[in-house]
């Protein structure tokens, strides 16, 4: 079979002041000098896909500020690079939106909807990331992987209008969430805001392992059926 | 970057005689002749892994009884095969339960809950192919890629009760599928069985497209909510 170069690339995706962004560094030689790429690079003879894209983001970003990394994609159109063929294996990466990653000088964080001149397909691989993120948030608990460890309903409703690019109501999703037992309240209240008000309770995620959260219910195997009343 | 072989396999999945099957072939020669293979093979220098894993599978069986074809995963452990590196991109197949393809002489259906001795990692591809379709039956339409164009209810739960692994009931999974409108009556009825009794009633799947079935309604974009009544 045909040799080719195999990378590891991800689209990193975070809250930012309101919309969602994706974390990229603008390229400083050829091929596509100055434009926008994701982070990563090639595949090391001793590692795995999933190895490498952590040892990767690593040199951006502190990698245990990612609350969760999955693949996305293959992407392998035999022109997606110029010269030589190189596969790349695309994932994933979420960051919470209470923390501000260090990132290096020729790394920034851009709106997925207003994005500079990026390189090779990473625009659609921008794209993948965001209807998979999008995807999940409606049948998941990836919420989570968003947001800070207590919040209140309306910073949340916050973030999935974001992440999702239209608003949804504060009142439905909590309703939702709360119904589907992904969302509890801390007992805590946030600090009341500049125009003081009643303080609004704090809620967290149940979990940080992404599951679906609804399967039809007939469908769950029997031992994950409720067992009463 | 180091350069690496990248093959494409599938993990081709059908109800057959009451169980889930894949479709695998024995290989003749080394490395790990007389082992079950699944089909799949070297990507060409002018093809993607999609258009590869079609034309793969055109060498197995008539591709336009494949009702579904997903990307699974990569499987990069540099051990994965013996000698010279290949990175694999794995792809999931579905067949309806009321076709029997032609397959080559080397090639049979085993349930996937008995696999006889596999090659390489195809044994960990068969199980997250099997995975990957039970999750996507709890949150998606894609029982219709199991299904025939019409079927009772009775014969549908028996497809699901295969591919999950665990008896559903028929009245739960008629209700939730219809009220999630995945499901429509044709208007006929099946032919009595041997034992006479009431003719049963034939449903179809309203879409052979995959789309995820119950979005928390709350999230969906507001175009796509109902307008009515």
């Amino acid at each position: 079979m045909g040799l080719a170069g195999h990378e590891v690339v991800a689209a990193v995706l975070q809250v930012r002041a309101g919309s969602l962004q994706v974390m990229l560094w603008q390229r400083g030689k050829e091929p596509h000098a100055h434009r926008w790429s994701l982070p990563g690079g090639g595949l090391g003879d001793e590692e795995d896909v999933e190895t490498s894209i952590r040892r990767q983001l690593a040199e951006k970003v502190d990698v245990r500020q990612l609350s969760h990394v999955e693949q996305l994609a293959v992407f392998s159109n035999p022109a997606r690079v110029p010269g030589a063929r190189v596969i790349a294996t695309a994932f994933l990466g979420l960051v919470p939106s209470d923390i501000d990653p260090v990132v290096p000088s020729d790394t920034c964080w851009h709106p997925v909807d207003s994005l500079p001149p990026t390189a090779f397909d990473h625009e659609a691989i921008c794209a993948r990331a965001r209807n998979r993120l999008a995807a999940k948030l409606s049948y998941t608990n990836l919420g989570f992987a968003l947001a800070p460890p207590a919040f209140t309903i309306s910073a949340l409703r916050s973030l999935y209008s974001a992440a999702l690019g239209y608003k949804v109501s504060a009142t439905n999703l909590q309703r939702v969430l709360s119904r589907r037992g992904l969302l509890e309240p801390t007992g805590a209240t946030a600090p009341p805001g500049p125009a003081g008000g009643r303080p609004a309770a704090l809620f967290r995620f149940v979990s940080g392992e992404m599951r679906v959260t609804d399967p039809f219910a007939v469908l769950r195997p029997p031992s994950t059926r409720s067992l009463g009343p």
